[in-house]
């Protein structure tokens, strides 16, 4: 049987739909835990979903994925652009990574347009807020199964 | 009733899967334009499905949108790079817009990590190959439905 | 008799007066071309004006211009960033060269900061809307009567 | 009531004047939280006064400051050259910040001279040494009352 | 009725058509008066005009021109390049800004292609000679009574 | 008996509360001058309040401060960014400097972030307005009497 | 039988030795053709030669060469600075390339001194003029019949 | 008697080994452990051996080796390219430093070039494996004895 | 008879020799005056000597130098690295222009190794104290008298 | 009669077709020197053939050319990126200089890409191995008997 | 047998120990020759040992080692950051390759912060002063027996 | 008695006066030397006057300067900007250095503008032709014995 996806957030997600939803929305991130269930059962897999401010204990969590997971969606947040650490723990894993952010970084202020995440993942959505997550769950499958 | 979804290539788009299939698959673009059809019909949508090699062409095309389209989905291949105009004309036509590329475009040479196509989009998508223009067409329906 | 002088028009120029006017004003390329015939009778000069999406269609009419006219006024919009090949064509055509901008280019975002066409133009004028078109006959008129 | 301030400090100023008194001087972090909390009162307001080592420790106190605190006066030390996610947390806190170093930053090493913090911020204020963190608190003041 | 425009001329153009006449031509900056001062009448406008080669006294005149003048053509020369006080002042005086360059200066030195003063302008006008300055005038009659 | 401190004021300050007050505020030069003298009384200290449009006078007042002043309080403004002659003026000064703003000077323009004055100045207070120069009054008087 | 070696010309190379002959010579394109002809058929290969200030054109030409060439010698002038199109269907045609300059582009503008071509073709034959090419196709003989 | 010398491991250096062996090659953290001990009992000294994902922990423990330790071996890892919190820990805990890498990482990646640590290190070894960490204590050795 | 050498002196030289001696020595701007006028009548020479602090007097003095002098050593200390005007005024004068700088400019900060004089002068003496305004003397008469 | 052409080969180019032939094939330095010899007869000259490892050797050569070479043909190695001696040699000979190398240096490491050599020769040729040395010495032909 | 072991040293280091030993220590090269030679003996190696001020001779040394020689120990001093040749010839050698330095290059001038010889060596140790070369022979005695 | 001044010159120099007089003048490196061994009789000093194309030959003259010299006048010409051997040498030489140019290096190329020379040289003369020879030697006069 395929063993769970780990959707994976970074610093500051947890917030999500809580802090200036005139700004944000009103999407809260157990909203998305919950979008990602019930996209992932429509597509057969089942999803680990996690949250920390922390870049270390985000390190740790991809560390266990390796035997834990069969993939991995990450929004690494503010850590996209500065943790070479996230992107070595991303790198060694050894299972397929699909990066997702919720606003379209490229259209941010100039030091969100680089992600080291990137450079490790096998493909990118962004822009599209929570249905991103979604979509790239349908990624992972199709990657998963191919 | 809504009207169809421009999805648009950009110069030597028209080879895929005919140049080198070891390298880049065995997908054509006949095969995406089947693939997006079927897809925009679970969505409740419709596509045209345009490539040119000339930058021109492209402009007239996107110029024409605002008026025979409900949104655009476009890989403008090497134009994405270097194509101020198509920027501007993607500006002006006030429809979505989803970015797609078939490769993850930030792990290829640095001249291709910037995108004047996404500093206008409402999304990107990149990395899945011809999956990716599945995915993009359903972020598009979610935004014109929102 | 003085042949007439060319008003050549670049990418996304069709639609001026014609997408988000609220944003644009509501001066079509047809009105700007109106007062530029106006203007250069006035002078005892005439026009011929033409606009194209296309960047080769661009050079081409450049190329002729040597032998049909008497002086170019540009605006190549989106491509006096990024032509190399118009700014070639300009160099060898050995006529006067004015170029205009409907806005002030050096207010825009940075790549705009940069007109490959200025480092062959007589002169530049820009940040008067269509009048500037109409300074520009002007200051023609002087450069070709000097 | 005024909810208290939150004055926040990063790593390594735990050492403060522990270690190399005959360079930093001889003033603790215990001795700065006194001046502090002396300082407040004759201001009308009272600190909580935190340090850690820890960007996620920074980021989770942040995060709570918006319902718990009335402002924020931070040294992030060195986490104000590096870190992504404390500025985005500072920006979702929707409380007064002022930013506080006990040297002059912009006489040290050049990577020493961007801050993150910098550009969320309300005010800076830097090179007085624990002085400043007494000024800040006066500047906190005036903007809560403002 | 309409107050005087403020024609400001910076460092060393007062040396004009007197040093090394066989490259920058005859024309002095009485000449360039008296032309500017021929054409003002013609589209109804009067002008004060004024040259120094201290940064302090320009500034000096910038401010004053709020409540004397309608507008300034200003050709700020040397100081275009380096002066943010003027700039500063320019921002602050409330009145239409016309910039005004003899030469093409973007056809010079690299360091003569940044003006401070282009990104407060309404508009900017370079490459014709004295004759800008005409044309700066009908440009600004045209903001002035728009 | 303890020298006045030199308060210094750079180009177009001058005009602080004249011109656009529905931005900058109402608070004029003459007042922060009184609000100055006030706190310096509170403090045992006394100002010598000058402000400038010209560079070179700047110098002079830094200059004869060696002799007349027991410390300098800047605001140079403009000046800040552009003027060499001011800081290497401050450097031979050999007395107590304190850099002021009244705006947060990182969150401006690029060419605003760099300061020549910070470079010699014991310490920078920015984005308080007025309040500003009496926190930097305060700062002066603990390191005159230190 | 060896099918013919595709020599292609970008911009402005159909005014070669038409416009300004006294600095730039009074070879024409035609001059070229023949000289091509005439060294390919003693090198016992034949030539397609072709011109066009069209980027798309010389993209449909090189795509498809693939079927129909031996080899490609491109002279890509304005385009080769610019045309990332052009590098990319360079790449897929998969017969050998060989680029020619008539001038030394190391010695002219900055701008000119990066060459697209050069990361896809086999080898860079610049600075001889007309010459070049025949120079250019004796390279070429030697790649096809290695 | 010496202190024990503190030998610190960065974030995912718990994976060597363990992960792509056919890469890293078979030698464990463990492995590692193991012959510093040897090397250490060999030169008259001990380790102390630690390894952390979290940036905060390793901080934590260089601000304990000044009273625990006699000097810091250390492979920060992915952290020696990101952490300024890690480098002021080391500044400040006045005891000989040597930072080991187990490859050469300046025949790695751009941003791996260059270290922070290496600004505050002693000295600096890397491209040796496992052995690496060998010379340095020999290298300590000879610091904490000269 | 051979008109003055104007030697000029740039913002803060006033002070030279009185203000920290133990660091510039003690010899004056008076000595400095004195010692060339020594050595330029050695020469067959006479020196006009001036020093300013203001931008503005500096172009004016160097303007009057074409009918009143018949080369210029000039020292423009900060205005040196800011000071286009100045090298414009210098461009304009037509007599022969030797800069001179008591230290050695190329050893302090950075953006003291750039010169707007250079750039127009004959030649560049820096490094030897005062004695530097007699060697200048001496390279100026020779290229008088050439 | 002709003077022989100076084919003057760099740094390691000694070892040609001796170190690694699976990679750089087995032509040696000896069969370079034999082909340029017969190709040169056959254009009606003869050669000059030279290698060093010393910088100083190959400037003395060039020095030397003035009067013993008709031309150089010149293959720098990794002195072309490095040696402004080299380069200053070249262009006081005053004879023809092309350039030549066995590889592309437009696809090798970035340091690569830069020639001081290309901005004194007449021309470049590169990526042709050893053929490039013909084809060079036939571009010598046609500029010597111009 | 272990042929020997070629330790090369760069420009100046023949004065190591014999200039200003109050600076750099009293060690000779005679007495780092001794040290290697040492050391060699017990890890069942021997050394050869040179010096030399001229690039071109450490490149001819370089040669020769591929025949005469198991391993390289180089410390190229001044050549280490502009010689090309120098890392030309290290690559083709076809032996290990370790780069020693003196002192810790990453806390001098940024100039020395770039090495071409890291780029070719198996590893690099650097801070140690002359024990830096007896690490590097272990280093290199665990690779040649690897 | 004061030891023989070694006045140094670099590649190229020898041809001085003999390539291209009507450009560089016909003064010889036999007339410098000339005029050097004149001045410095006149001055109570004497020259060992030497030139080299060789960079190797160049440090192992300034190597020996410290026992035989008792200062450098140095013109380095191409090794100016790219030698840090020399640079490394004439630090560690211990007596005084003279940087002399024929031309105003500050004008020609921007390469040339660095100069690692001046970065250890006591002062540096430049843009006098022959004359700054005897300059240089008459302020080496001065700091021997100063």
């Amino acid at each position: 049987m395929v063993k769970p996806v780990l959707v994976l957030n970074g610093p500051n997600l947890n917030l999500l739909g809580v802090r200036e939803p005139e700004i944000y929305g009103t999407t809260t991130l157990e909203d998305v835990r919950s979008a990602c269930t019930t996209r992932a059962e429509s597509l057969g897999l089942s999803v680990d979903f996690h949250q920390s401010n922390h870049e270390g204990e985000l390190v740790d969590l991809i560390q266990r994925s390796k035997t834990d997971n069969s993939g991995i969606v990450i929004n690494a947040a503010a850590y996209t652009h500065t943790s070479v650490a996230i992107m070595d723990a991303l790198k060694m894993c050894g299972i397929p990574i699909v990066e997702v952010h919720l606003s379209n970084i490229y259209q941010r202020e100039p030091f969100r347009h680089h992600s080291y995440v990137s450079s490790v993942a096998n493909g990118v959505i962004c822009g599209f807020g929570s249905k991103g997550y979604e979509l790239a769950l349908e990624a992972m499958e199709q990657i998963i199964n191919a």
